[in-house]
């Protein structure tokens, strides 16, 4: 059975799963649906709503959706290369009541005081030891240790989740979710033996029935092989990806040396939004982990959780 | 209790820890102790003897030097890029009296039937489940997965032990041996939950009082960050190795479309010799797993066995 770790109490959920809060597929109904079944899901403020002018009123309705679906908690996912010093977004997570926020890709300086002061856990994602101990300096509640297994934005470091987990366990006193790769009780169960206290989930969790996202997108994840993925501007901004023609593109010119500012011409945002919302996963920007070859159905979201923590004690049991 | 796997029953074994064969550095003094610990040592035909034309009495001696120190079973490792489909380095192997064999960099079709002919075991490192299909078709009897976190020559797949190791186990019905970023009880914990039934460890062993490597080189590792290993050549042939010198002139010519061919004219085959043998590991070529933060003192070949099987019990009690 799985044992309660020191995320569960932190949290007030049964089992150390949480669900990644994606930009714009994390939606209310696949946060309320992980949260229900004893996990802990998270929004992203622009789930379904790739115009970030209508950010706030999505966000709110957001919230509300999700609280109509679950009592359990749940969360929202504020990257902070989007919002900045902005507390636009934030105050509306407060004022909602939401008590648990991840936060990732910028400083933790920037908003974790203000949000401990609204009793809200702040939980930073990181990819290396410097920033976790980074991270815990801030105040942070936990960190989530990020592989380079990884969908979407990555970390130049290539720390991989095996590498990371223990190294960031080490150097930190507050509880570690592993991140990257991560998609069956076998994943959640090395993390643990990692020394992690959680998990966290964003590929395995797109394939379900509840995530927003364009079912193209979806039967890609299901149909990737175990090579399906590839990391695109490296020298850049280094993005895991499902491998298509924009990816092939972009590492030829990477290949012959092209500047960054001209590759930054040709990822144009809406690339994301055409291949996770308009199912464009040819031409568009299918952020991807490196774990898809291991998801093979879609399904419910409380059967993610559910098939984890069934397959757990046969895998203990084995050791 | 570690349980016996079939990795142990397969090489005659008592704990399914396998010593990486790693040229130049895996000696016989190195192979013997992790042997006479309960693992399985690996011997390196060119284990400190960096001219191939020395090659073959170095092998002889390694294989009667390993024997005069245990009576445990121990392997040689045959890298197929360099040995091609010469069999003269296999023949002295068969005639030693070995009993197990790992072979990797090439095609396992080219000698596995041979070794096997002759009473031989094959382990054959692989990098992706096409890899580890092919090899179970050739007749090896057990895949050594390496993930994206070994050091020394790496997959342009990039697919890390966390991911390929669960689609190794589904795809192919021998043993699976997880390689890449193991270097403490955890990991080895970590592998077994993720389906490997025995691990292989590089890097861990170059840091201890019996491998030939350099001091310089072993107190590198030992020194090393999370951050302190680069792959090289990503284009050419990927290799894991310490940030140094040669790391930063070889990424700022990738980074700058360098053709291949140019880069093959600065990596000269000479300053892996420079960096592990000759403690050159500024200019040197000084080959490391990302798992080196991980380590931080020379012990004992034996005692990293041992400190692994103890650590073991404590981690599984905890899941």
């Amino acid at each position: 059975m799985v044992k309660k770790t020191k995320v569960c109490e932190l949290l007030g959920i049964e089992y150390p799963i949480i669900q990644g809060g994606m930009g714009l597929i994390a939606n209310a109904e696949l946060a309320a649906a992980v949260s229900n079944a004893g996990g802990l899901g998270i929004i992203s403020p622009n789930a379904g709503e790739p115009d970030w002018g209508k950010v706030a009123d999505n966000l709110r309705n957001q919230i509300r959706k999700a609280r109509s679906l679950t009592d359990k908690p749940f969360g929202v996912n504020f990257p902070i290369h989007q919002i900045g010093e902005d507390r636009s977004l934030i105050d509306i997570a407060i004022v909602e009541g939401v008590r648990v926020v991840t936060t990732g890709a910028g400083s933790p300086a920037l908003h974790t005081h203000y949000l401990k002061e609204h009793g809200v856990k702040v939980l930073h994602v990181v990819a290396s030891v410097r920033h976790a101990t980074g991270a815990e300096k801030s105040g942070v509640d936990a960190v989530i240790a990020e592989g380079y297994e990884s969908g979407g934005i990555n970390s130049p470091d290539e720390l991989t989740t095996f590498v990371l987990i223990t190294q960031v366990v080490d150097a930190v006193r507050i509880p570690v979710i592993a991140a990257g790769g991560i998609c069956d009780a076998r994943g959640f169960a090395a993390a643990l033996a990692l020394g992690a206290e959680g998990v966290q989930m964003g590929t395995r969790f797109i394939a379900t029935h509840e995530c927003i996202a364009h079912q193209n997108y979806k039967k890609a994840i299901v149909a990737a092989s175990d090579t399906a993925t590839v990391i695109t501007g490296r020298r850049l901004m280094p993005i895991r990806g499902l491998k298509n023609e924009l990816t092939k593109e972009v590492q030829e010119k990477e290949g012959a040396g092209t500047p960054p500012q001209e590759l930054l011409a040709i990822l144009s945002p809406g690339l994301t939004e055409a291949a996770m919302l308009r199912g464009d996963i040819v031409h568009g920007q299918a952020m991807c982990g490196a774990g898809a070859g291991m998801i093979d159905k879609i399904v419910s979201a409380g059967d993610v959780v559910r098939s984890i923590i069934k397959g757990y004690d046969r895998i203990v049991a084995g050791l």
